[in-house]
């Protein structure tokens, strides 16, 4: 959607930690694996919004069919999974005289079906579409695909046969893996809505959480550090798998630009190796990541060895700044903080870069050498100072932003979040903005997060008004999702307009991304089983 | 081509002898392998009726071209083969952000990388196309395709890659796979035209010698009786394989129709079973090949075995004669002689009846029971003189078939090849056949084959033109298609219309066929280099 591509350096040299891509292989993540078989036969039905499934068969009716070309069918597997398909094939009729001509194709929703692959003409690889052509010689048997899959249906359509034969489906199963360990409670003191809500946001990290992190299953398949932020924040909460935020993290300071700057992203194929793509705000919320790991685990030796790397994303993430404010440039992303078209990107980076200052000065002053903590002080302040100076409106009582000089949503949220702005200035602030459609909204499930746990961060108590206007963002933000039958939520959804997609066609969108599972995490955060058992508003950090 | 389909019984129950089947599968048949690498870069030229290859560039060229979305290469392995190919790719520019998602074609012939898969409307199945869709995750490292192919050249297009990388293709290796043994030696007495063809022959049936002799490699890679005859015959006087005719013959034994009648072709995957196709003289052709096979071998044992079966051919095949002759139907093809249009095939299949009760006259007297070389003889002699009687009209002074009337070159071909007609009037008979525009002509290498064979059975000498006549059908027919760029030779082909496919559309047409590779069996036999080593017309069979 936007015009703007993210910044990318393809002539960079690299730097490779192998005592920190070491520890990151010796992390102890396991791949838990179960059986899955297919429920029901279904049919895709049009409808409002997306489509939907509709029964349209006993999943026990399907050994009994014999497909011939042109035909198909289409299996349920019942809630949406990752992992490896083996399907059992057989010829019904005379006997096999040519090879079977088969197309698969893997969705994450129903609608995904209803979309024709060959029309594709988005601006992210076709590659991405979850399809594979078969032909098999010779029918009888197991036929095990080599590659993994992020879905809730497969489609088998025969595109040819002969006269002779047809294609019948003994069986299917899907090895489905994550490295999620145990099933957290699930709150059933919450109303039903907030609940499913709740239980879809699991199923969405559950499928993310692989040998990494993953930003989504279906595509990218790959380490965001963005992304794992929200995901090991929301981890914690519910699955506790910290050695695979760990893992990640000697990760990304495994594999650098040689400069030590931490990528946007990293690839774990065929070696780990850090992709060519810096955004800003990603490169700093290293240190976010390892302040609430170390937080989490008190993990003394991991803090130890990475901190030199945490603190080198400050020192990189001036060169992108001037005056003590990111410098956006006309051609290039900079920042992400959303996707939403239009979007200046200075003042929500300018929380940004306050909130993960407020970490790093944590880390500081447990771990960092002499000086670091003072100079890290020194940046705060003027970051402080800036985020009043420079982007404090008085009159409109806004934060604007550079270089527009327009107002937007998350710029609100961000300062709150990094609490620039606090007390009743903060709830104020995010009282006006919540409801102000004069402001720059947000787009992605990554950006209604932000705003929603500013909304909840800046809440004073149990009965505030912010809370019930979290709850409403959530409930008509991923409630909707849920109402358009999302089994895990999405990389990204507009409610007024579901078919958009930032690559320019749905069908390489992601349904199942891990920056959409915070739900799980602002639920049993803000809203325990006994209110009284966490204060409303966490600090930040230990400070 | 023909209206008409081959007589099939997908109802009939089958009969297994498991002691066949043994011994077919412990035949000393053993696949060699050779692994070969493409020799050069070519692009397709379109010219006068094929399409041509021409040199694009060094094959040193191909590890540093990096492609891209749309763009392709053709890879050349400078000559035609069948096996397994590994490709070993990998990523130029940024790190593999998406999986590449390529289209490997295979073909034969130049031709078939123009035609198009999508469009394809021929009336068997499109799975038979040699074209496959892969979507490789992570590019770096071999990537081993599972199915064997046949073909010359490969192409690999690139259907996507992302903005980030594109495409390499470091090298490529495919693994030829024959069971054909020994080089057979080259015919340097002979012109060079004559030496190309035969070159060209032994190439089509050296990659037709697998696990058995497949009709085509490319389809339907199967055991075909009609076809087996001719492989087996000129695979005695080149590659000398007498193992996997062997292998063939215990194969059709071991499996077929309750009441033993012996189906057309064989399948050997996933387990030998026989079609359930039957044509009247592809079933008596069991006892040509078991014939031929035990005056090459001497083999008692497999004689000994199989004559109970190749006796049962000639019982059954009665309930397809009514008076002595074949009874054809207006609806199915009954016996195949020839796809050719229009052919009415009662008067060629009385040569064929002939032909093959003289065989089976000869292993009786070997082999046969009591009672049974008296039957055989008795209906020799009415066989004969049915042909006199029936098919024979002394004013056309042709034989002509029913139900037609008509006279076609094939009848005279398999009444000369048989003996019902000898001597200088058969000689008489072929001189006029073969230039006679007024019969019906015949279409296939197979048929083809029946009538150069005929003129030359018919010759009385080393200077007859008749020979010369067989010399010039070879060189117009198999030399055209060398000119047209065969590697090896056909399954259909009309000089007059190089497009033509039995099967309404050329890309599923098999580009090396077994039954095209008799002229290393025909100038072997006929024009040896010392003339004298050989009769000029050897007899049937040992009577």
């Amino acid at each position: 959607m936007s015009g703007k591509v993210m910044k990318t350096d393809p002539g960079m040299r690299r730097k490779t930690n192998p005592s920190f891509l070491r520890k990151a292989a010796e992390a102890k993540v396991c791949i838990h694996k179960k059986a899955v078989r297919p429920e029901g036969l279904v049919r895709i039905v049009k409808g409002d919004g997306f489509a939907k499934a509709a029964l349209d068969g006993e999943i026990e009716a399907l050994p009994g069919m014999a497909l011939s070309r042109g035909e198909r069918v289409i299996l349920d597997f019942g809630d949406h999974y990752v992992g490896y398909l083996s399907i059992k094939l057989s010829a019904s009729g005379s006997h096999q005289d040519a090879p079977a001509f088969l197309r698969l194709k893997f969705a994450e929703i129903p609608q995904e079906l209803l979309e024709d692959s060959e029309s594709y003409d988005g601006w992210i690889s076709r590659g991405w579409i979850q399809e594979e052509f078969l032909h098999i010689d010779s029918l009888g048997g197991w036929v095990s695909l080599p590659r993994r899959y992020s879905f809730r249906y497969l489609e088998v359509l025969v595109l040819d046969t002969s006269e002779k034969f047809k294609v019948c489906i003994e069986d299917a199963v899907l090895e489905a893996v994550s490295s999620a360990s145990l099933e957290p409670r699930a709150l059933t003191y919450l109303p039903p809505a907030l609940q499913r809500i709740d239980r879809i946001a699991l199923a969405t990290l559950r499928d993310c959480m692989q040998e990494v992190f993953e930003d989504g299953p279906k595509r990218d398949r790959r380490l965001w550090l963005g992304d794992l932020r929200l995901a090991a924040k929301t981890n914690y909460l519910t699955f506790g798998d910290t050695e695979l935020v760990k893992r990640c993290l000697y990760l990304f300071a495994g594999s650098t630009r040689d400069d030590g700057k931490i990528a946007a992203c990293l690839f774990t194929e065929p070696e780990p190796e850090c992709d060519d793509t810096f955004l800003w705000d990603y490169s700093l919320f290293f240190i976010s990541v390892l302040h609430d790991y170390y937080m989490e685990t008190g993990d003394e030796e991991t803090l130890h060895d990475l901190w030199p790397s945490a603190y080198r994303q400050l020192e990189t993430a001036l060169e992108d700044m001037e005056d003590g404010v990111l410098k956006e440039s006309p051609e290039v992303i900079t920042a992400f903080i959303d996707w939403k078209e239009g979007l200046d990107r200075e003042g929500a980076s300018q929380g940004v870069w306050i909130y993960v200052l407020r970490q790093a000065s944590a880390l500081a002053s447990i771990t960092g050498l002499p000086g670091q903590a003072d100079w890290i002080k020194g940046l705060l302040d003027e970051a402080l100072r800036k985020a009043r100076d420079v982007f404090w409106d008085g009159s409109l009582c806004y934060f604007v932003s550079r270089p527009s000089g327009k107002a937007s949503k998350i710029t609100q949220a961000w300062m709150v979040l990094s609490d620039a702005v606090t007390g009743e200035d903060a709830r104020s602030l995010m009282l006006r903005t919540v409801d102000d459609e004069s402001l720059l909204g947000v787009m992605t499930p990554y950006a209604y997060h932000t705003l929603v746990e500013a909304l909840l961060h800046a809440s004073t108590g149990p009965e505030d008004l912010l809370r019930k206007k979290a709850l409403d963002m959530i409930l008509s933000y991923w409630g909707r999702m849920a109402e358009f039958g999302a089994d895990t939520f999405w990389e990204s959804f507009d409610p007024e307009d579901p078919y958009a997609s930032p690559y320019g066609n749905m069908q390489v969108n992601s349904f199942c991304h891990a920056w959409s599972c915070t739900p799980s995490w602002l639920l049993r955060e803000y809203f325990p089983a006994n209110q009284a058992s966490r204060p409303p508003s966490k600090p930040r950090c230990s400070l």
